[in-house]
């Protein structure tokens, strides 16, 4: 499949601009928002049963139930060959334009982002795997440990299974922040130590909950703590960048997953970690499920996790 | 000395309205602007002979020269304990009020904070090792190496020792970039791999100097990069944080310094690092040096660092 | 107390002559046995009830309850200030000549090494923050996390809380090997995953142990893995040490401890860790108590930690 | 090829038999001395020029002068997908039995393991990318630094292509240990701070200069610094052990290396590193060259890099 991509961009030329004279300075490109102009397969979060195996795969064999990891990166850039392939600029990623998704009946996918289930593990579990590896890389490069208060800011899914992962790692405090009364209801079910409901009061666009949302993780670090950026949406922010300096807290980008998929799975092994009560929501797939299942996912609320099986 | 500051701030007041029914989320101060009421001595950039040692005082002698670390911190809370004493929230530091600086005949401060310079290393090298060690705690805490590519943003003195401590700590290229054609010709001259000189027909004021600062900074940095964020101004800016997470670009924060002045010593020592272009301007400390010192410091320009001399 | 001891040294000796011609390279010393000349009182393991605070002191309180870290280090060296005050060369620590220890009615104690104890934490529990601290750091200084498997060899006190802090620190499993039947079953009782009989009919001397078990550990880890020396005794072992080489694993050297005692309140406040039934035995503080109590402490078997009330 | 090795093993057996009733401890195979039982090529050093490129290939051409990462490791298991391929149990090295090594006319070899030389560097110092990376392996794990004294016991061309490396890395200081008076004075004219030529007049076997090298490097190590394992042989060692843990002394395992050409063809590039005085001696490519070159080789003294041109 070609790139149907259109780039929305110019940030860079603007900056550019911006730079008089730059010659030697490389700009490296960062996400841009994209415009798919074809009908594509979306979905990134799957598990099933093995069909077929190449022959010179031994690890796998028909019959196994897998857990899929997403994205084929290159293997061959630096950033791969240094065990940051999540960072590979050549990564194919499920759902990810142009790369079709896996919301379809078969797919085809290297042996090794195809991790055996054990038996105690449901094939709804393992598609879990993906959320929560978002949860666990996010833990891994912040070094939640058993010294670490966590605060979550958004109660949504990517919230709660950074929550459980964040006590899988030792936290031995996690708080979590959201204006939705109901999904702080859920995050103290799943454990939450203390839930704080932000005034829904307020009128405020998207763009200014991301504000306030970086302005208040900044302020209320320790110093010396960490900030994690999971997944925000919007381009421009403002917010109170010089207490990053005067507490010495660090800001860590977080961009998918990486190596993240045997731990997950042990996790759900051993009982650690518990996703089932994020799965809210089951369907099949028919056109009449499917349709049902987005309508539902779309309105929030109780829906965390809505689930296909086929 | 007390305190004779007044709290300028609120806005933990306005976070705090924000968060409805916050119980559990302590919030630790930031550092807000202070209001000074009363005469004090400012200064925290000193060397100096010494005249006298405490009783129990072993490894300095009447008449050793000695570079001075500006900063008491308690030695008693868990970040001292830790190593982190920069961070110190009992820090009592030359010049920050209440606690009077060091631009003056006479200081007394703790043996642990003198370090003995070696005979070739002048008294004016000395006092530089404090604007060096920002410098140094950048490149440490940044895990400046032999494969960091460098990007400084500023060529005012901090810029420049920022630079000359990235390539000891064998950084292969240091790209300096500034409006100010005079600083960016010192910056040249003072080994940068190159320089870039950006428009200075944009009226921007300072704050946007700012936000176009971080912007870049965020935009120019690798895939899984780190900026470092060294004594800006302002409270707010306005910054595509979501690139941090797109190339899990991490921000650090710098807050002076800690453990910095054996090694800059060292560093002076050995003259892998030389700071003496940096000292423009010198003086006595006569009234009217005083005067004429402050004043050619402020029009900035070809002024990097000036020096008294008593 | 002046230093009474003798050193017993002697091997920097050889080395220096086998160093011909060594000038520029400066031979530090390690821990030396010492013989001690002179009665002194032992004992680093200790909690109490305040009965006096300096002026000083804001943090505490008389009638507070408290759990001291023995070991007073200087706080001005450059170990102390960068955190590592473990390894301060001027450390006096409880117990360790010419310092005498805590088994006493009274001792007099920096506020900075009392911790306040909450109130659901005897004086016991706060006795065992010494022993813990050392499975603590040592799980800090490897890394230990959900991702860790451990091996414990040696299934004494500390083993024993080793394993409580490794499950503490997110370790999915932790086997425990030893010779000693009672030692293992007690293991078992306190969660290990899985324990290990060494035969005991092999005749080996102490030392020959201490190969053996580092042989042990070096083949039993995993490429890439970390083997933590805690307390081993015996000077010289024999060891293949081209293993650590050939799947590069680090052998991470454990002395005492640094800034474990809030975590390891923390641990007990919370549950996370039960030190109780690692306390075998009870006495009171008469000399037939005393003189009972190191003869049930010196017989091994089933005695873990003996513990004195005043 | 078939894997034509013999293992000669027996020591896990041993280990095996002392650890009675072990069942769930995974003993994990190490590097054990293999027999060849066929003949086959040796030789993992080479640069070479491009003679043709597969369908696939874009970032090289025909022509293009490159340096050649020996190991071919197998990109899936965990340890590749972490970025440390180099202890990957798939890996197909140059040289390494069962695989034929690098020391022919022609050798097919992946495009991502081929890195272009720039113009001012020669294929004879593309060839020594691969010391070279020894030596940048063992800093990067050493965390070697300004801040980092460095004593290298050994002077032959792995001591000393460590030495260029640790200077690159920024170490102020490194002294060189070594018996040969010869090789010492190469590694001074190298640029050695400091010789310490070490008794010759001692008889000791080759295993006993193992144990006092690497007691040597325990003693001389200051508290918290590190010791590094580089490519010793013998398989047992006796050491003081115990002198790790009283310092905090990390013992850090090198086995090859990783991700280390394009910095390595940087180092060579900007003339950091200077290779070429490592190359002592240069031969053609016939069957006599070839008897000589061994010949020369094997008799060390003068003898640091004996090289092949075609």
């Amino acid at each position: 499949m070609e790139d149907n991509r259109e780039r929305m961009g110019g940030q860079e030329e603007n900056m550019a601009a911006w730079l008089l004279g730059i010659k030697n300075l490389k700009i490296l490109p960062y996400h841009l928002p994209s415009l798919v102009k074809q009908p594509m397969v979306i979905g990134h979060e799957c598990a099933g049963v093995i069909e077929e195996v190449g022959s010179e795969v031994t690890s796998l064999a028909v019959g196994d139930r897998v857990a899929l990891e997403p994205g084929k990166s290159c293997r061959q850039c630096s950033l791969c060959k240094d065990g940051r392939y999540n960072l590979c600029p050549g990564m194919k990623f499920f759902g990810s334009p142009p790369t079709n998704g896996c919301l379809a009946n078969q797919v085809v996918h290297p042996a090794s982002l195809c991790y055996k289930l054990p038996e105690n593990v449901s094939l709804e579990e393992g598609a879990m795997c993906e959320p929560l590896s978002v949860g666990v890389h996010a833990c891994r490069r912040a070094s939640v440990g058993p010294e670490t208060n966590v605060l979550i800011i958004g109660s949504g899914p990517i919230g709660l299974v950074t929550m459980l992962a964040a006590y899988a790692f030792g936290a031995p405090r996690v708080v979590v922040a959201d204006v939705d009364k109901q999904r702080l209801h859920k995050a103290q079910g799943l454990g939450a130590s203390s839930i704080i409901q932000v005034s829904p009061n307020i009128e405020v666009c998207h763009d200014q909950y991301n504000h306030k949302t970086m302005s208040t993780a900044l302020k209320a670090s320790r110093s010396g703590g960490k900030v994690c950026l999971i997944g925000l949406a919007g381009s421009e922010m403002t917010v109170p960048l010089t207490a990053v300096s005067a507490k010495e807290v660090d800001i860590i980008g977080i961009f998918r997953y990486r190596n993240t998929w045997p731990l997950c799975i042990d996790f759900l092994r051993t009982g650690k970690i518990n996703v089932e009560p994020l799965i809210t929501h089951r369907f099949g797939f028919s056109q009449k499920d499917i349709e049902e299942a987005f309508e539902t996912s779309s309105h929030g609320g109780s829906a965390i996790k809505v689930m296909f099986n086929l």
